[in-house]
Protein backbone atom coordinates (compact mmCIF):
# COMPACT_ATOMS: atom_id res chain seq x y z
CA UNK A 1 0.00 0.00 0.00
CA UNK A 2 0.95 3.43 -0.58
CA UNK A 3 0.36 6.85 0.35
CA UNK A 4 -0.27 8.94 -2.60
CA UNK A 5 -0.96 12.85 -3.47
CA UNK A 6 -2.15 13.86 -6.97
CA UNK A 7 -2.39 17.78 -7.73
CA UNK A 8 -2.88 19.83 -10.49
CA UNK A 9 -0.02 22.86 -10.72
CA UNK A 10 0.94 25.84 -12.84
CA UNK A 11 4.17 25.72 -14.49
CA UNK A 12 5.06 28.36 -11.60
CA UNK A 13 4.07 25.82 -9.00
CA UNK A 14 0.87 27.25 -7.92
CA UNK A 15 -1.50 24.13 -6.41
CA UNK A 16 -3.84 26.98 -4.57
CA UNK A 17 -4.56 29.62 -6.12
CA UNK A 18 -5.14 32.79 -4.66
CA UNK A 19 -7.91 35.22 -3.18
CA UNK A 20 -11.02 32.19 -2.49
CA UNK A 21 -14.33 33.55 -1.50
CA UNK A 22 -17.24 31.35 -0.32
CA UNK A 23 -18.81 32.04 -3.60
CA UNK A 24 -15.28 30.75 -5.35
CA UNK A 25 -14.15 28.87 -2.67
CA UNK A 26 -10.77 27.83 -5.05
CA UNK A 27 -10.09 30.96 -6.06
CA UNK A 28 -10.45 32.93 -9.43
CA UNK A 29 -7.65 30.64 -11.30
CA UNK A 30 -8.83 27.33 -10.40
CA UNK A 31 -10.28 27.17 -13.96
CA UNK A 32 -6.68 27.63 -15.55
CA UNK A 33 -5.03 24.90 -13.57
CA UNK A 34 -8.13 21.70 -13.94
CA UNK A 35 -8.94 23.02 -17.29
CA UNK A 36 -8.10 19.56 -18.80
CA UNK A 37 -8.25 17.32 -16.02
CA UNK A 38 -12.32 18.55 -15.71
CA UNK A 39 -11.99 18.04 -19.51
CA UNK A 40 -11.75 14.03 -18.75
CA UNK A 41 -14.07 11.62 -19.10
CA UNK A 42 -13.41 10.19 -15.91
CA UNK A 43 -13.59 13.53 -13.90
CA UNK A 44 -16.94 14.10 -15.98
CA UNK A 45 -18.63 10.62 -14.71
CA UNK A 46 -16.83 10.24 -11.63
CA UNK A 47 -17.38 13.58 -10.20
CA UNK A 48 -20.50 15.49 -12.32
CA UNK A 49 -22.22 12.62 -12.57
CA UNK A 50 -22.48 12.85 -16.34
CA UNK A 51 -23.29 9.45 -17.21
CA UNK A 52 -23.06 10.05 -21.25
CA UNK A 53 -19.37 9.04 -22.00
CA UNK A 54 -18.43 12.97 -22.97
CA UNK A 55 -14.89 14.03 -22.05
CA UNK A 56 -11.24 13.10 -22.98
CA UNK A 57 -10.29 9.80 -23.29
CA UNK A 58 -6.11 10.48 -23.89
CA UNK A 59 -3.45 10.99 -21.00
CA UNK A 60 -5.40 12.99 -18.91
CA UNK A 61 -8.26 10.87 -18.47
CA UNK A 62 -5.46 7.51 -17.69
CA UNK A 63 -4.19 9.96 -14.84
CA UNK A 64 -7.97 10.85 -13.64
CA UNK A 65 -9.22 7.22 -13.75
CA UNK A 66 -5.55 6.26 -11.63
CA UNK A 67 -6.45 9.07 -8.98
CA UNK A 68 -9.68 7.37 -8.10
CA UNK A 69 -8.35 3.61 -8.09
CA UNK A 70 -7.21 1.48 -5.37
CA UNK A 71 -7.99 4.03 -2.44
CA UNK A 72 -9.31 2.80 0.69
CA UNK A 73 -8.89 5.85 2.99
CA UNK A 74 -8.68 9.54 2.34
CA UNK A 75 -7.30 12.38 4.83
CA UNK A 76 -7.88 16.04 4.08
CA UNK A 77 -7.69 19.35 5.43
CA UNK A 78 -10.67 21.31 6.69
CA UNK A 79 -10.53 24.36 4.18
CA UNK A 80 -10.76 21.50 1.32
CA UNK A 81 -14.03 20.21 3.17
CA UNK A 82 -15.24 23.63 3.04
CA UNK A 83 -14.86 24.00 7.30
CA UNK A 84 -13.38 27.32 6.92
CA UNK A 85 -15.86 29.11 4.19
CA UNK A 86 -18.47 27.92 6.02
CA UNK A 87 -16.97 27.73 9.95
CA UNK A 88 -20.45 28.02 11.59
CA UNK A 89 -22.63 26.00 10.21
CA UNK A 90 -23.26 22.69 12.22
CA UNK A 91 -24.64 20.44 9.19
CA UNK A 92 -22.40 21.76 6.43
CA UNK A 93 -21.83 18.29 4.72
CA UNK A 94 -18.81 19.34 1.73
CA UNK A 95 -18.89 20.40 -1.37
CA UNK A 96 -19.82 17.62 -3.10
CA UNK A 97 -24.09 16.81 -2.37
CA UNK A 98 -25.65 13.57 -1.69
CA UNK A 99 -22.78 11.65 -3.69
CA UNK A 100 -19.09 12.96 -2.51
CA UNK A 101 -17.01 11.33 -4.97
CA UNK A 102 -14.50 9.50 -2.26
CA UNK A 103 -16.39 6.33 -1.55
CA UNK A 104 -14.08 5.36 1.28
CA UNK A 105 -13.63 7.00 5.08
CA UNK A 106 -12.14 10.51 4.69
CA UNK A 107 -10.35 11.39 7.71
CA UNK A 108 -11.00 15.41 7.90
CA UNK A 109 -8.14 17.41 10.03
CA UNK A 110 -10.01 20.15 12.18
CA UNK A 111 -9.38 21.68 15.18
CA UNK A 112 -12.97 21.76 16.10
CA UNK A 113 -14.05 18.02 15.34
CA UNK A 114 -18.20 17.29 15.23
CA UNK A 115 -19.98 13.82 14.43
CA UNK A 116 -18.89 11.61 11.11
CA UNK A 117 -21.50 12.07 8.55
CA UNK A 118 -22.00 8.75 6.20
CA UNK A 119 -23.22 8.58 2.88
CA UNK A 120 -24.67 5.44 0.86
CA UNK A 121 -22.40 5.39 -1.71
CA UNK A 122 -19.52 4.16 0.82
CA UNK A 123 -18.20 8.26 1.64
CA UNK A 124 -17.78 8.40 5.51
CA UNK A 125 -16.20 11.74 6.36
CA UNK A 126 -14.68 11.45 9.98
CA UNK A 127 -13.52 14.82 11.71
CA UNK A 128 -10.19 14.68 13.97
CA UNK A 129 -7.42 16.99 15.24
CA UNK A 130 -4.74 14.32 15.30
CA UNK A 131 -1.82 14.82 13.56
CA UNK A 132 -0.97 14.57 9.86
CA UNK A 133 1.47 11.61 10.81
CA UNK A 134 -1.34 9.90 13.25
CA UNK A 135 -4.09 11.08 10.47
CA UNK A 136 -2.17 9.17 7.73
CA UNK A 137 -1.32 6.12 10.05
CA UNK A 138 -5.07 5.80 11.34
CA UNK A 139 -5.86 6.07 7.19
CA UNK A 140 -3.56 3.54 6.86
CA UNK A 141 -5.46 1.11 8.87
CA UNK A 142 -9.02 2.06 7.49
CA UNK A 143 -7.61 1.36 4.07
CA UNK A 144 -7.48 -2.10 4.61
CA UNK A 145 -4.59 -2.47 2.67
CA UNK A 146 -6.15 -0.81 -0.33
CA UNK A 147 -3.29 3.06 -0.85
CA UNK A 148 -4.46 6.00 1.39
CA UNK A 149 -4.94 9.13 -0.38
CA UNK A 150 -3.81 12.95 1.08
CA UNK A 151 -6.26 14.86 -0.99
CA UNK A 152 -5.26 18.28 0.17
CA UNK A 153 -5.80 21.56 0.27
CA UNK A 154 -2.12 22.85 -0.48
CA UNK A 155 -1.35 22.88 3.59
CA UNK A 156 -2.21 19.60 4.23
CA UNK A 157 -0.13 18.30 1.39
CA UNK A 158 2.33 20.24 2.26
CA UNK A 159 2.89 19.02 5.83
CA UNK A 160 2.57 14.65 4.64
CA UNK A 161 5.46 15.96 2.21
CA UNK A 162 7.53 17.95 4.42
CA UNK A 163 7.23 14.49 6.87
CA UNK A 164 8.10 11.62 4.52
CA UNK A 165 4.90 10.58 4.86
CA UNK A 166 3.79 10.53 0.58
CA UNK A 167 5.11 7.52 -1.68
CA UNK A 168 3.82 9.23 -5.10
CA UNK A 169 3.53 12.32 -5.80
CA UNK A 170 1.86 13.15 -9.05
CA UNK A 171 1.34 16.10 -10.65
CA UNK A 172 -0.29 17.38 -13.46
CA UNK A 173 1.40 20.56 -14.52
CA UNK A 174 -0.34 22.71 -16.72
CA UNK A 175 1.37 25.36 -18.54
CA UNK A 176 0.13 28.55 -17.44
CA UNK A 177 2.21 30.96 -15.42
CA UNK A 178 -0.29 31.99 -12.61
CA UNK A 179 2.54 34.50 -10.78
CA UNK A 180 -0.07 34.30 -7.39
CA UNK A 181 -1.24 32.12 -4.75
CA UNK A 182 0.41 29.24 -2.59
CA UNK A 183 2.89 27.02 -4.06
CA UNK A 184 3.66 23.21 -3.89
CA UNK A 185 7.26 23.40 -3.52
CA UNK A 186 8.62 26.16 -1.27
CA UNK A 187 10.62 25.38 1.41
CA UNK A 188 10.95 21.45 0.78
CA UNK A 189 14.72 21.31 -0.60
CA UNK A 190 15.61 18.13 -2.05
CA UNK A 191 12.20 16.76 -1.80
CA UNK A 192 12.73 14.44 -4.98
CA UNK A 193 15.62 13.04 -3.29
CA UNK A 194 14.98 9.29 -3.04
CA UNK A 195 12.01 9.32 -5.61
CA UNK A 196 11.93 8.01 -8.93
CA UNK A 197 10.90 11.14 -11.27
CA UNK A 198 9.14 10.36 -14.11
CA UNK A 199 7.14 12.82 -16.81
CA UNK A 200 4.53 12.49 -19.85
CA UNK A 201 3.03 15.31 -21.82
CA UNK A 202 -0.75 15.05 -22.25
CA UNK A 203 -2.59 15.89 -25.54
CA UNK A 204 -3.61 18.86 -23.61
CA UNK A 205 -0.62 19.85 -23.07
CA UNK A 206 -0.40 19.19 -19.58
CA UNK A 207 3.01 17.78 -18.37
CA UNK A 208 2.20 14.56 -15.73
CA UNK A 209 4.95 14.22 -13.50
CA UNK A 210 5.25 11.73 -11.00
CA UNK A 211 7.98 10.70 -7.86
CA UNK A 212 7.68 7.48 -6.72
CA UNK A 213 9.22 5.55 -4.29
CA UNK B 1 14.25 36.83 -37.15
CA UNK B 2 13.25 35.55 -33.46
CA UNK B 3 14.42 36.74 -30.01
CA UNK B 4 15.48 33.64 -28.01
CA UNK B 5 15.78 32.58 -24.67
CA UNK B 6 17.10 28.95 -23.30
CA UNK B 7 17.22 28.38 -19.70
CA UNK B 8 18.31 25.42 -17.00
CA UNK B 9 15.98 25.55 -14.53
CA UNK B 10 14.48 23.14 -11.63
CA UNK B 11 10.42 21.90 -11.13
CA UNK B 12 10.10 24.43 -8.61
CA UNK B 13 11.13 27.17 -10.88
CA UNK B 14 15.03 28.18 -9.67
CA UNK B 15 17.27 29.62 -12.55
CA UNK B 16 19.63 30.90 -10.63
CA UNK B 17 21.29 28.46 -7.73
CA UNK B 18 21.64 30.24 -4.64
CA UNK B 19 25.13 31.47 -3.07
CA UNK B 20 27.03 32.13 -5.87
CA UNK B 21 30.92 32.84 -5.13
CA UNK B 22 33.72 33.61 -6.95
CA UNK B 23 35.37 30.18 -7.03
CA UNK B 24 31.98 29.19 -7.53
CA UNK B 25 30.15 31.66 -9.77
CA UNK B 26 27.01 29.43 -10.64
CA UNK B 27 26.30 28.21 -6.89
CA UNK B 28 26.82 25.14 -5.25
CA UNK B 29 23.12 23.63 -7.13
CA UNK B 30 24.30 24.54 -10.32
CA UNK B 31 25.37 20.68 -11.56
CA UNK B 32 22.01 19.59 -10.40
CA UNK B 33 20.38 22.11 -13.02
CA UNK B 34 22.59 21.57 -16.02
CA UNK B 35 23.53 17.59 -15.39
CA UNK B 36 21.90 16.78 -18.21
CA UNK B 37 22.65 19.46 -20.56
CA UNK B 38 26.71 19.34 -19.83
CA UNK B 39 26.63 15.29 -20.71
CA UNK B 40 25.24 16.36 -24.24
CA UNK B 41 27.55 16.02 -26.98
CA UNK B 42 26.95 19.78 -28.50
CA UNK B 43 27.63 21.08 -25.14
CA UNK B 44 30.94 19.05 -25.01
CA UNK B 45 32.37 19.87 -28.34
CA UNK B 46 31.04 23.44 -28.41
CA UNK B 47 31.75 24.63 -24.42
CA UNK B 48 34.37 22.30 -23.71
CA UNK B 49 36.28 21.80 -27.04
CA UNK B 50 35.58 18.24 -27.02
CA UNK B 51 36.15 16.65 -30.15
CA UNK B 52 36.11 12.68 -29.44
CA UNK B 53 32.18 12.73 -30.29
CA UNK B 54 31.27 11.65 -26.68
CA UNK B 55 28.17 12.22 -24.85
CA UNK B 56 24.67 11.84 -25.45
CA UNK B 57 22.68 12.03 -28.54
CA UNK B 58 19.20 12.11 -27.76
CA UNK B 59 16.34 15.09 -27.45
CA UNK B 60 18.08 16.96 -24.90
CA UNK B 61 21.44 17.30 -27.52
CA UNK B 62 18.74 17.80 -29.86
CA UNK B 63 18.46 21.31 -28.23
CA UNK B 64 21.76 21.61 -27.07
CA UNK B 65 22.28 21.80 -30.68
CA UNK B 66 19.44 24.13 -31.43
CA UNK B 67 20.43 26.83 -28.93
CA UNK B 68 23.61 27.75 -30.70
CA UNK B 69 22.07 27.34 -34.77
CA UNK B 70 20.85 30.39 -36.20
CA UNK B 71 21.94 32.92 -33.83
CA UNK B 72 23.62 36.34 -34.90
CA UNK B 73 23.89 38.29 -31.53
CA UNK B 74 23.53 37.88 -28.04
CA UNK B 75 22.48 40.07 -25.15
CA UNK B 76 23.78 39.43 -22.02
CA UNK B 77 23.90 40.80 -17.93
CA UNK B 78 27.34 41.79 -16.19
CA UNK B 79 27.11 39.08 -13.89
CA UNK B 80 26.69 36.25 -16.36
CA UNK B 81 29.95 38.00 -18.11
CA UNK B 82 31.74 38.04 -14.86
CA UNK B 83 31.78 41.58 -13.90
CA UNK B 84 30.13 40.84 -10.54
CA UNK B 85 32.87 38.71 -9.74
CA UNK B 86 35.82 40.83 -11.05
CA UNK B 87 34.88 44.11 -10.97
CA UNK B 88 38.23 45.48 -10.25
CA UNK B 89 39.91 43.71 -12.92
CA UNK B 90 40.05 45.63 -16.13
CA UNK B 91 42.07 42.83 -17.82
CA UNK B 92 38.55 40.34 -17.06
CA UNK B 93 37.46 38.74 -20.56
CA UNK B 94 34.99 36.74 -20.00
CA UNK B 95 35.09 33.07 -18.21
CA UNK B 96 35.62 31.49 -21.47
CA UNK B 97 39.11 31.50 -22.39
CA UNK B 98 40.53 32.25 -25.89
CA UNK B 99 37.40 30.55 -27.54
CA UNK B 100 34.34 31.66 -25.95
CA UNK B 101 31.33 29.89 -27.72
CA UNK B 102 29.15 32.73 -28.96
CA UNK B 103 31.00 33.43 -32.10
CA UNK B 104 29.01 36.56 -32.95
CA UNK B 105 28.35 40.19 -31.11
CA UNK B 106 27.43 39.87 -27.63
CA UNK B 107 26.44 42.67 -25.71
CA UNK B 108 27.19 42.79 -22.32
CA UNK B 109 25.13 45.34 -20.38
CA UNK B 110 26.96 46.71 -17.27
CA UNK B 111 26.91 50.47 -15.51
CA UNK B 112 30.69 50.77 -16.47
CA UNK B 113 31.24 50.41 -19.90
CA UNK B 114 34.88 49.30 -20.84
CA UNK B 115 36.73 48.91 -24.23
CA UNK B 116 35.00 45.89 -26.67
CA UNK B 117 36.67 42.61 -26.77
CA UNK B 118 37.04 40.67 -29.91
CA UNK B 119 38.25 36.41 -30.27
CA UNK B 120 39.38 34.69 -33.47
CA UNK B 121 36.46 33.07 -33.68
CA UNK B 122 33.74 35.93 -34.18
CA UNK B 123 33.08 36.34 -30.72
CA UNK B 124 32.73 40.13 -30.06
CA UNK B 125 32.06 41.28 -26.44
CA UNK B 126 30.49 45.01 -26.44
CA UNK B 127 30.18 47.10 -23.09
CA UNK B 128 26.78 48.92 -22.97
CA UNK B 129 25.18 50.49 -20.20
CA UNK B 130 21.94 51.03 -22.45
CA UNK B 131 18.21 49.67 -21.77
CA UNK B 132 17.18 46.07 -22.33
CA UNK B 133 15.07 47.03 -24.98
CA UNK B 134 17.43 49.48 -26.69
CA UNK B 135 19.99 46.49 -26.47
CA UNK B 136 17.85 44.15 -27.91
CA UNK B 137 17.33 46.06 -30.62
CA UNK B 138 20.94 47.11 -31.21
CA UNK B 139 21.45 43.45 -31.54
CA UNK B 140 19.19 42.67 -34.10
CA UNK B 141 21.00 44.91 -36.34
CA UNK B 142 23.62 43.30 -35.50
CA UNK B 143 22.32 39.95 -36.03
CA UNK B 144 21.88 40.80 -39.81
CA UNK B 145 18.74 38.99 -40.37
CA UNK B 146 19.27 36.03 -37.54
CA UNK B 147 18.02 35.36 -34.75
CA UNK B 148 19.29 37.18 -31.14
CA UNK B 149 19.43 35.40 -27.96
CA UNK B 150 18.64 37.07 -24.14
CA UNK B 151 21.39 35.07 -22.90
CA UNK B 152 21.53 35.53 -19.21
CA UNK B 153 21.47 36.13 -16.09
CA UNK B 154 18.27 35.59 -14.92
CA UNK B 155 18.02 39.32 -14.40
CA UNK B 156 18.59 39.77 -17.42
CA UNK B 157 15.70 37.51 -18.98
CA UNK B 158 13.19 38.10 -16.59
CA UNK B 159 14.02 42.25 -17.72
CA UNK B 160 13.59 41.15 -21.01
CA UNK B 161 10.55 39.05 -20.55
CA UNK B 162 8.68 41.99 -18.49
CA UNK B 163 9.19 43.98 -21.32
CA UNK B 164 7.52 41.72 -23.80
CA UNK B 165 10.73 41.53 -25.70
CA UNK B 166 11.55 37.46 -26.28
CA UNK B 167 9.72 35.75 -28.99
CA UNK B 168 11.17 31.90 -28.03
CA UNK B 169 11.35 30.87 -24.25
CA UNK B 170 12.87 27.53 -23.91
CA UNK B 171 13.03 26.01 -20.18
CA UNK B 172 14.71 22.77 -20.25
CA UNK B 173 13.33 21.66 -16.64
CA UNK B 174 15.21 18.96 -14.39
CA UNK B 175 12.97 17.45 -12.04
CA UNK B 176 14.68 18.12 -8.99
CA UNK B 177 13.64 20.70 -6.01
CA UNK B 178 16.02 23.57 -5.38
CA UNK B 179 13.99 24.93 -2.62
CA UNK B 180 16.57 27.77 -2.87
CA UNK B 181 18.04 30.69 -5.17
CA UNK B 182 16.34 32.66 -7.95
CA UNK B 183 13.07 32.02 -9.89
CA UNK B 184 12.31 32.47 -13.49
CA UNK B 185 8.49 33.07 -12.88
CA UNK B 186 8.49 35.17 -9.87
CA UNK B 187 5.74 38.29 -10.95
CA UNK B 188 5.18 37.16 -14.36
CA UNK B 189 1.52 36.58 -13.92
CA UNK B 190 0.27 35.35 -17.24
CA UNK B 191 3.41 35.40 -18.94
CA UNK B 192 2.31 32.22 -21.14
CA UNK B 193 -0.86 34.18 -22.48
CA UNK B 194 0.18 35.41 -26.37
CA UNK B 195 2.69 32.15 -26.51
CA UNK B 196 1.85 28.86 -27.94
CA UNK B 197 3.25 26.48 -25.49
CA UNK B 198 4.82 23.14 -26.31
CA UNK B 199 6.73 19.96 -23.94
CA UNK B 200 8.65 17.09 -24.89
CA UNK B 201 10.02 14.96 -22.07
CA UNK B 202 13.92 14.06 -22.61
CA UNK B 203 15.68 10.01 -22.08
CA UNK B 204 16.98 11.97 -19.51
CA UNK B 205 13.77 12.81 -17.57
CA UNK B 206 14.16 16.22 -18.16
CA UNK B 207 10.97 18.03 -19.61
CA UNK B 208 12.09 20.74 -22.52
CA UNK B 209 8.71 23.57 -22.42
CA UNK B 210 9.13 25.56 -25.36
CA UNK B 211 6.92 28.70 -25.50
CA UNK B 212 6.67 30.66 -29.28
CA UNK B 213 4.56 33.53 -30.69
Amino acid sequence: MAVRVDLNISLDGVAAPADPTPENPMGADWGRLVEDYMATRTFRARVFGDASGAGTTGIDDRYAAAYFEGIGAEVMGAAMFGLHSFPDDPDWRGWWGDEPPFRVPVIVLTHRPREPISFANGTRFEFSSEAISAAVARARDLADGADVRVGGGLSTVRAALAAGLVDRLHVAVRPVILGRGGRLWDDLPGLDTGYTVASEVAESGVVHVTFSR
